[in-house]
C-alpha cells in the first residue's frame, strides 16, 4: 500500500492514524461486538461516543457554555437555507459580503427567505482580494452578517474576523474551520461542512450562540431547526453517526497534536512553503492578491492553460493528486488542510521545479 | 473478536463480509492510495462508486428509467417536510394514513405546508393492526397519499402496496426497502434513511417518478429540490461519500445473495421462526394482529415489564443485544433486518424459551 499525497478541496485527506484505528475497530468496537455503523444512535457505545466528540470540539474551540454544537446534515449548501430560516429572526433583512464562489451561493439562496443587501463586493478585483472593511455598507437592523471565512474555490480568506459591532456575524467556515484558534464570541454563528478539516461528508457542524435560538420562520424543517436540534442533543432525527465517530477520532488527533495553536503553526509552515516556491518564479502565478490569501486553498496558474494536463499527470505520477482546480476557475489548487503534511508540500514544490525547468 | 447478533432497529447490523471489505480498503481503495472519505465526490473514483452503487440499487428494485434514484441526507425525519415541499405541486392537501408513530410524525410535519387529511387511522385499535383499505377516507383531489410501509416502533407493515388510483402513492419505507421485491411502479416516491437494511446512518434514499418532479414550493431549500437534485445526479451539495460506498458494497451483497426474492425468503423464515416461537408461548405476547405483523420489526412484551431487565440482561451476556422496545412503546423488539442471520434468530428463540422456563 502507497499512500498519496492528496491535495483534494474536499472530501479531502485524513490523518493516517485515524483510518487505521476506524479500519481496526470496523467489525468490532472496543469489544461491543459491532462496527460503530451498526449501534444505536441511542445506546449507550454511540451516546458515548458523540459525548466525547462534542466536548472535544468544545475544548478545542475554547467555546463558551452558551454556544450550542449541533452535528447536522446537508452540507454548506443546505445551510444556505437553514441559515436565513433560523436566523432572519423576524428581521426583513441580512447582510451578506460577497467575496466569490460560495459567498455568492449563500447570498442567492438567502434571497428566497428575506431581503439580501450585498454590503461589499469583491467582484470589481476579481475576487482577487476581500473589500476592505471600511467599504462596507452594514445595515445596523440587519438580522446578521454573512461571511464565507475561506473560499475554497478563490482561495481566498479574512485574516481574522471582521468587526462588524452588534449585528451577530454568521461564518462559512466549512474550509478553515480548526485549523486554527478563533475567538467563538467574535461570532453568532459558525457553520461548515465536515469533509475539510474535520471528517466525511454528510456531517455539518453548527456552532451557535444560544440567545440567537427559537425564532425560526415557519416553514423551516423541523429537522432543521437549530433549536429543536439543540433541544435534542443532535438526535432529534438519526445523526451520521459513524461520520460523527471519524469526527471524533479526527478531534483526539488535533489535540494530541497540542491543539489549534500547534495546527496554526502547522499550517503557516505549509502554505508559506508553497506561496513562497509559487513567488519566486516568473512561471507560476497566484491571482489572490498576498494579503488575502488562503492558508488552505493555494490556488495557481501555469503560464499557458494548454500546459495543465501535463502538470497534473506528471505530479500523479509523483503521487501528488487532486491538484485540478475548480471547473469554475480553472488552473490548480493545492487544499492543504490540516491532515496535509510538510513533506507532501515540500514534493509538491520539488514537483512546481522540476516542471518549470523542463516548459520554462 | 466475537460479534454479536444485533437486533437494532437503526441504525443496524450490516453484513460482516461488507465491514470486512470497508476495513481492508480503508487506507488505500483499490490501489488509489486514498480512502473514500478522503475523495473528491467529482473525481474519477468516486464517481465511478456512485454510478455503480446507483445501477445496482436500480437493478435490485427493477426500478423502470423514468423513475430517479437520488441519495440525500436528513433521514426520514427531513423527508417529512422535504416530501410535502416537493409533492403538493400547487394541490391543497394531502391524503396521510395513520398507521403509528411514524406515520403520525409525518403527517404533522406536513400540515406544516398544506392541508393534511387524515384518511384512515389505526388509533382505535391502539395500532395493532392497519386499517382496511375500504374505510379509507380518500381525496381524488390530493396531491398523493402517503403510508408509512413499515412502522418501526410499532411493528406493523403492509402486506403489498395499497391501491389508491390514480393519485401518486407515496411510501416511508425506511424500515423494509430492500427487504422483499416491489413494483416500484405503483408508487410516485419512496424514501427512506439508509441505517437498517441499506448501509450507514446520514444517507436517505429518495425514488421519484420524473413526471411528480419540477414543483417544489418557493421555500424549499435548493439543496432538498428534488428536481435540482435530479438534475445535479445528487452531487448538488457534498453527497455522504462514504456512505454511499457502503450503501453500493451491500447492493453487491444483495445481488450475491440472489437479490431481493432471496431476501424475502431469508426475511419471511427469521419472521415466521421468531412469532411462531412466540405464539407458541404464553408467556410473551405479540400485540400486533397477525395479518399486519412487520417481518422487520417483532415487537413482543413479556408478561411483567418487571422482568424486562432481566431478560435483557440475560439476553445480553448470550450476545444478543439492542432488543429493547422503544421508549414510546415499552417491551422488547427484535430487529430482523436483512443483515441478521437465522442463526442469530435461532439463538433468540433458544434463550426466549430458556427465560421462560426459569420464569414461568
Amino acid at each position: 500500500m502507497t499512500r498519496v499525497h492528496n491535495f483534494s478541496a474536499g472530501p479531502a485527506a485524513l490523518p493516517e492514524s485515524v483510518l487505521q484505528q476506524a479500519a481496526a475497530e470496523m467489525l468490532d468496537w472496543q469489544g461491543s461486538g459491532m462496527s460503530v455503523m451498526e449501534m444505536s444512535h441511542r445506546g449507550p457505545q454511540f451516546t458515548a461516543i458523540a459525548a466525547e466528540a462534542e466536548s472535544l470540539l468544545r475544548e478545542l474551540l475554547h467555546a463558551p457554555a452558551n454556544y450550542k454544537l449541533l452535528f447536522m446534515q446537508g452540507g454548506a449548501l443546505a445551510e444556505n437555507a437553514i441559515v436565513p430560516m433560523n436566523m432572519l429572526r423576524g428581521r426583513a433583512s441580512a447582510d451578506y459580503i460577497d467575496t466569490g464562489e460560495w459567498s455568492k451561493k449563500s447570498l442567492q439562496e438567502a434571497r428566497r427567505y428575506g431581503r439580501v443587501n450585498v454590503a461589499a463586493s469583491g467582484a470589481d478585483s476579481g475576487y482577487t482580494r476581500i473589500p476592505a472593511r471600511e467599504t462596507w455598507q452594514l445595515d445596523p437592523d440587519a438580522a446578521y452578517v454573512h461571511i464565507c471565512s475561506n473560499e475554497t474555490i478563490g482561495g481566498l480568506e479574512y485574516p481574522a474576523a471582521p468587526e462588524v459591532g452588534e449585528v451577530p456575524l454568521v461564518a462559512d467556515m466549512s474550509s478553515s474551520i480548526l485549523s486554527q484558534p478563533i475567538d467563538v464570541t467574535r461570532y453568532g454563528l459558525i457553520y461548515g461542512g465536515a469533509q475539510k478539516n474535520i471528517g466525511p461528508a454528510g456531517l455539518t457542524l453548527v456552532i451557535v450562540r444560544e440567545d440567537l435560538l427559537g425564532q425560526a420562520l415557519p416553514c423551516t424543517p423541523t429537522a432543521f431547526n437549530y433549536q429543536v436540534v439543540a433541544d435534542n442533543g443532535s438526535m432529534y432525527n438519526t445523526p451520521p453517526t459513524y461520520a460523527i465517530y471519524i469526527a471524533g477520532l479526527v478531534f483526539r488527533w488535533l489535540k494530541a497534536q497540542g491543539g489549534l495553536a500547534a495546527m496554526a503553526a502547522h499550517n503557516a509552515a505549509k502554505s508559506r512553503l508553497l506561496y513562497g516556491a509559487l513567488d519566486a518564479s516568473s512561471f507560476y502565478s497566484v491571482p489572490v492578491q498576498p494579503a488575502w490569501r488562503s492558508r488552505m486553498n493555494v490556488c495557481f496558474r501555469l503560464p499557458d492553460e494548454r500546459l495543465d494536463a501535463a502538470f497534473l499527470q506528471g505530479a500523479e505520477a509523483r503521487g501528488l493528486v487532486q491538484l485540478k482546480g475548480h471547473r469554475s476557475v480553472g488552473g490548480m489548487r493545492a487544499s492543504l488542510y490540516n491532515a496535509m503534511s510538510l513533506a507532501g508540500v515540500q514534493a509538491l514544490v520539488d514537483w512546481l521545479h522540476e516542471f518549470e525547468k523542463t516548459r520554462a
